[in-house]
């Protein structure tokens, strides 16, 4: 897995045109610099339910592996692909013109604009209150915090993360309609801060850890919510990526990055 | 496993005397009302490093279920059971006077005390600051809130089990020593209020969910932390009770619940 860093450099000559889910959708990224989309994506993706049908923030998009594997996988939602980046957002308008995703284009549209934003600038960027069904979000990490630094720059790395990981949150929390849901994914350590961002905004969420062997801690977290909603946590059986040998995808983990079942069973 | 409620009526003529650990302890109960302990107090138990040498509190003792576990299966531990209610406190020392604990009996006490007394009351009570090298706790819950109730009332239990949480917790903070251990045993929908009441005094808090089965969701989650450590949580293989099939425990779930194998591999 890649983890996502801001594309600086990329020009529209320097692409890869990979396949996803079997080749359901393919996507235009960056071939060197800039974000690398992969497991995470689609992992993201597979929280949502298979009978998904509305409206779709991808919050972050990249390149839109997400999205656009949401959109593939749920044939009625609609997927609104939100990216900052000028760049990335260029990646994923091109994604969204290769004549192999032609069968999904008219249920993706662009949208470049800044996650974080807040009030009347949020609106103004097209992320009306109460409009999209559903959101998910992959945000960026490692804002400093997994280098070698001094403990003081470590402590501040992990309060902007946390801080981000609010704004986004709050973010969805907005957008979403009442009973619509979110999903994120992040790194375990993070859980606390997603855990107090979602308090008094979405309920019921649904803890699954990612783990590479069934015997090793968990490198992700995906946590699925309702917004408005008052039911407890609960926390869901894991995703083991491998089996105990070889660099093979577990049967169960090989389907749900393929967009052939659900995280979370439905 | 038993839903912890107080005692109200027990006798010594009403108790039950039951093998622990394949037959290493045992312990005196109550054999209808209160509390009886069962894979809960063993699963806790199972969170203390198998090598730890020191003086570990069980705060909400019980009968002293966990905490003889502990002082069962480390050899080097003394163990404080530190219960409230004088009922159950006459049931653990009943346990430390069996002749089957004859081997633990002289490192094991009992303090009759209330967990959630704070500064001097709590000093006073014999749980003065960092005097402890770990503490382990099975805080008592259904409050209420999972029985059918009006929806006030069940936040209100909700509500009131957070805070019983962050006293408890709080508790621990003030008795362990810097760098000393805590582990806790509590339902899946109590750890964002665990998390928080961990913060600024625990970290390092490694996660260990508890699933009956392999494909259904977490009924227990144990969280072991390190008192003033600032590294992040982590998500740890679950603990998985039965196979696919049957009522057996499945063979790791027997090793941990009879103090064979340590619940964190340490």
């Amino acid at each position: 897995m890649t983890d996502p860093v801001p594309v600086a450099d990329a020009t529209d000559d320097e692409r890869t045109v990979d396949a996803f889910h079997r080749g359901d959708f393919w996507l235009a990224q960056p071939a060197r610099a800039g974000h690398r989309a992969g497991m995470d994506a689609m992992m993201l993706a597979a929280a949502v339910p298979g009978d998904f049908a509305g409206r779709l923030a991808d919050l972050g998009a990249g390149a839109g592996a997400a999205g656009l594997a949401v959109a593939s996988r749920c044939s009625a939602a609609t997927v609104v692909l939100v990216e900052r980046s000028p760049q990335m957002a260029r990646f994923a308008r091109n994604s969204l013109a290769l004549p192999q995703n032609a069968h999904l284009a008219d249920r993706a549209t662009v949208l470049e604009a800044d996650v974080t934003l807040t009030g009347k600038a949020r609106l103004a960027a097209g992320l009306p209150d109460a409009t999209f069904d559903f959101a998910i979000m992959n945000p960026p990490f490692n804002l400093g915090h997994d280098r070698p630094t001094p403990h003081a720059l470590k402590r501040q790395a992990h309060v902007m993360e946390d801080g981000m990981l609010e704004a986004w949150i709050r973010t969805a929390g907005a957008i979403v309609r009442p009973r619509g849901g979110v999903a994120i994914i992040a790194r375990p350590q993070s859980l606390g801060a997603i855990l107090d961002a979602m308090r008094g905004r979405f309920g019921d969420a649904q803890i699954a850890p990612v783990h590479p062997r069934a015997a090793e801690p968990a490198i992700r977290v995906i946590v699925r919510a309702v917004r408005g909603s008052r039911k407890a946590l609960s926390l869901q059986p894991p995703l083991i990526l491998h089996g105990d040998s070889g660099h093979r995808h577990a049967p169960r983990a090989d389907r749900v990055c393929n967009g052939r079942e659900s995280l979370f069973g439905d």
